[in-house]
């Protein structure tokens, strides 16, 4: 074992202080907003869950207790912090009654349909306190939708005579987590069902779910790698870092890392789509920033570029649309079958991607937006726009770089250490106060981890419908990044100097022991919007 | 300014006892050892310093001391630690005489020719301390080599009247500061030229230079990444992770890196080398470990790849000479004038990396080696050795990573931190006893840093003669990955386990802070060589 993860299986998570005392809470309902446009429909779907309350919770006497059994199961893609919401669910489940019982559902929700899973005790626990991965578990992306695989849930759980069943997953999850709600109760079945909000992305959060955790951790090491290469490129004054970020369609992840490191150009997907920005219209002022800048003297820079961005641009969202439905249409057939749109757009792109485009297909025939490599889109076109440009006089070599998979896993930052802990406690509170079909978060994140605040937000309140593979969907929606808001507003307000200057901020790896301002600082997407918001609490 | 850049500007590195009292100093020599198999012929380039004994210090009486002025420049690829050279340089001349004044060449050696410099006074240093990059001065690969380039530097380190020269380089920097040596001795010039062994590839090490500075946080900044990515594979169950790593030519990298996380399969550009391996066995050798895991249901792993390797696979050698040689030469022509062997090679490659061979080539036509992307190579051939095994049933998802640029410039660990400034101390201490021609090291460095033994080297002594560009040239060796030594015997004795099972280590981010054993954690390189090395100190 390495010595930093012999060192992070010691450290206690600080929890808050209202989860102290976890058998002497009081709930306190408070009616829950209408946020979506289609209420009827989801009252339809989800009768038994779409009306209930927010729950709040605050100091009471100690209630009786009885030894509860639950399940958890990790689903979907990796966040820093799972490990410990296991951790604090088996703490706090063990406080309400030494006798509860924890199971892990293996490889995701297929465990919980399969029936795979084994008892959590201590010992296997503790090598996996404070660290990264979803290894204890496995995880998977399997939902749970047609009636047969719901059954083989409802039947699993009450054969296991389970109190609870905890969910640690994405949007896609929590959805999932409101349909067996919904079905559990249906059915008679007494398992409370929870969700824990997780994604590195970001893009699971809203009025009542301020982040979910693993951003924290994924944004400080994807800057950490920035802000090194920043340096890099400052020093060796010869390089073009084009980097790409990880986070699915939203934005979040490169305007946190931005905030983190001023790198010279930052992509957003939201602004580009807002602006209806075209990909000749992107290359054309990355090609200009380049240019102005090798009139200053410098020919080396750090741009970067969102995951999702693709899907931004207007005409990239045409041209791909209309190459699915094209599939086995090749070569000059292909150019003829486009619209005009479809065909200068594709006409422009390398031969490479045009390539990739045409033959890299999902199993439904469906072009793999995630495997397009935008970085090295970008950086062609760019190449291409400077020979073009008699007033360039510099000279571009350009190095691609893509993060993601290295802030998936990590060992968690302490505030998502402190926060996936945390977030199980409240999970085991909701089960042991009877409450299923609500997501367990906590509030007021930007203080001290004692001043968080728990609360119950009701899954189907955060959803609305959609279309999926033609029929109208409940899902939660992803929150893309807010134009208006103060991290976009303040990036916006400072990326000018960026671009010229070199104001690049190394913010390092990420430290775990030391001066508490360095250990536990926290991003910059939770601080500035804390910063604006009217507090929930008053 | 990032938290952990103020914080670590306050780091008081710790120093080498002997050095603390830098004025009471007593050299005592040692004859230099001829390891050089042309003495004769380096004897006649340097005839002033080729002769020279080894430096060792001891305490002894206060010596008069007078301010010194010394020029300081970085050189070549950027290192961790670089800024605390020139910080120990600084502080160690303001211990000798508070009059002393450091100057800094600008953008490498290349400053020191065109006389662009600047006076560094603690102000400018101290947002430089114990940070990562060569930004302060910027950095360059330009040599000084010819009559002209010499006779400026002469005339300029005189216009300044230096007593010292110090050149923060790797191999050839300190080649070129052992050729300034000689010639500022010859033409009557005072200024003592003294290098500082640098490098993040690890390959400038023989029996008195232990391991250059850098190499420590790179490979610890590696394997963060590596350990990061490999708990993400075992925890998602269905990538296969190529990763390359930087190092250039020698493996020592990719070794450590090794050590430190236990990848499935790790290629020794050296090993290759010396079982003579062709690209075939490479690839079948991969892909029948990727059967075995897969009938063991393990669909995922991680394959470390140092950039070097492709020039340790002869026949990629031999077609990259070919190819070389043929430079205007393509198609149908190119494959009936390339040897049967090299035309084997060649075809065996998919057509995206025959492209490549054949356009990408530097400005004096030959092929860039290292901008082939072995990882990708690799994962293609894999790919297709796969199709035609009939008893493999898995599935193969492979994502390739290159990591470089990220552990250039990062914070230097506290060891590099230390062991910079302390060579710092070193450089200093050798310019005010008067010795020029000198390699400035740190040995005993698997102790304390107080117990490090300071020493001088005369560079001469490490040089042989090398062909470049058809003439006989001195150069420093580079020292390749020993097969014998104990990090490849332990690396190559642990393996095989390595392979089927998952031994994963994750050492995760470089820490500052906190237990001791976490942040003043040593390199395993350094660790087992000194385990088996008998003391040079007795």
């Amino acid at each position: 074992m390495s010595c930093l993860r012999e060192e992070r299986n010691r450290y206690q998570p600080r929890i808050p202080k209202k989860l102290e005392e976890i058998t002497s809470l009081r709930v306190e309902v408070e009616e829950a907003p209408i946020l979506t446009k289609h209420p009827r429909e989801l009252e339809e779907i989800f009768p038994k869950t779409f009306h209930q309350p927010l729950l709040k919770f605050s100091k009471a006497e100690e209630k009786s207790a009885r030894p509860l059994k639950v399940g958890v199961v990790l689903s979907g893609g990796q966040a820093p912090g799972g490990h410990n919401v296991i951790a604090g669910l088996f703490d706090s489940l063990k406080k309400i009654d030494s006798r509860s019982t924890l199971y892990g559902f293996l490889g995701g929700s297929s465990g919980i349909v399969e029936d795979r899973l084994v008892e959590l005790t201590e010992e296997k626990i503790r090598p996996y306190r404070n660290t990264g991965g979803f290894d204890l578990l496995g995880s998977g992306r399997t939902k749970i939708e047609t009636p047969e695989q719901l059954e083989s849930a409802l039947q699993n759980v009450k054969a296991h005579a389970l109190d609870g069943l905890v969910i640690i997953g994405g949007d896609d999850s929590n959805t999932n987590a409101a349909l067996l709600a919904e079905y559990f109760l249906t059915h008679n079945c007494e398992t409370k069902v929870i969700g824990v909000p997780k994604t590195i992305d970001g893009d699971l959060k809203n009025a009542f779910v301020e982040i979910p955790f693993g951003f924290d951790t994924a944004c400080k090491t994807y800057s950490a790698l920035i802000g090194n290469i920043a340096r890099d490129a400052l020093s060796a004054k010869k390089y073009y870092h084009f980097i790409k970020i990880m986070g699915r369609s939203a934005s979040h992840i490169a305007l946190e890392c931005a905030l983190q490191t001023h790198p010279n150009y930052t992509l957003i997907g939201e602004e580009v789509a807002s602006t209806k920005g075209s990909l000749e219209e992107i290359v054309q002022s990355l090609t200009d920033l380049i240019v102005e800048r090798a009139e200053r003297g410098k020919n080396y820079g750090v741009v970067l570029i969102p995951e999702g961005l693709i899907e931004f641009i207007p005409e990239m969202r045409t041209l791909i649309q209309e190459l699915n439905l094209l599939m086995s249409v090749k070569g000059e057939e292909l150019l003829k079958r486009l619209s005009e749109e479809a065909r200068k757009t594709f006409l422009m792109l390398p031969e490479i991607f045009q390539e990739q485009l045409t033959l890299d297909r999902d199993p439904h025939g469906n072009i793999q937006v995630s495997h397009i490599a935008t970085e090295q889109l970008l950086l062609h076109l760019v190449k291409r726009f400077l020979k073009n440009r008699a007033d360039y006089k510099g000279k571009f070599q350009p190095v691609s770089h893509f993060f993601g998979y290295e802030g998936r896993s990590c060992f968690p930052s302490n505030f998502d250490s402190n926060y996936g802990y945390g977030l199980g406690f409240v999970a085991s509170s909701l089960i042991f106060q009877g409450y299923t079909g609500y997501m367990g978060v906590l509030q007021n994140l930007a203080s001290s981890p004692e001043e968080w605040e728990p609360a119950g937000i009701p899954i189907t309140m955060l959803m609305h419908l959609e279309e999926r593979k033609g029929r109208q969907k409940p899902v939660i929606e992803k929150t893309l990044v807010d134009l208006k808001g103060k991290p976009f507003t303040t990036f916006s307000s400072l990326r000018g100097e960026w671009a010229l200057e070199d104001e690049y901020h190394y913010p390092g790896p990420v430290q775990f022991y030391g001066p508490p301002s360095l250990c536990n600082e926290k991003t910059f997407t939770l601080a500035l919007e804390q910063e604006t918001k009217v507090g929930i609490h008053g």
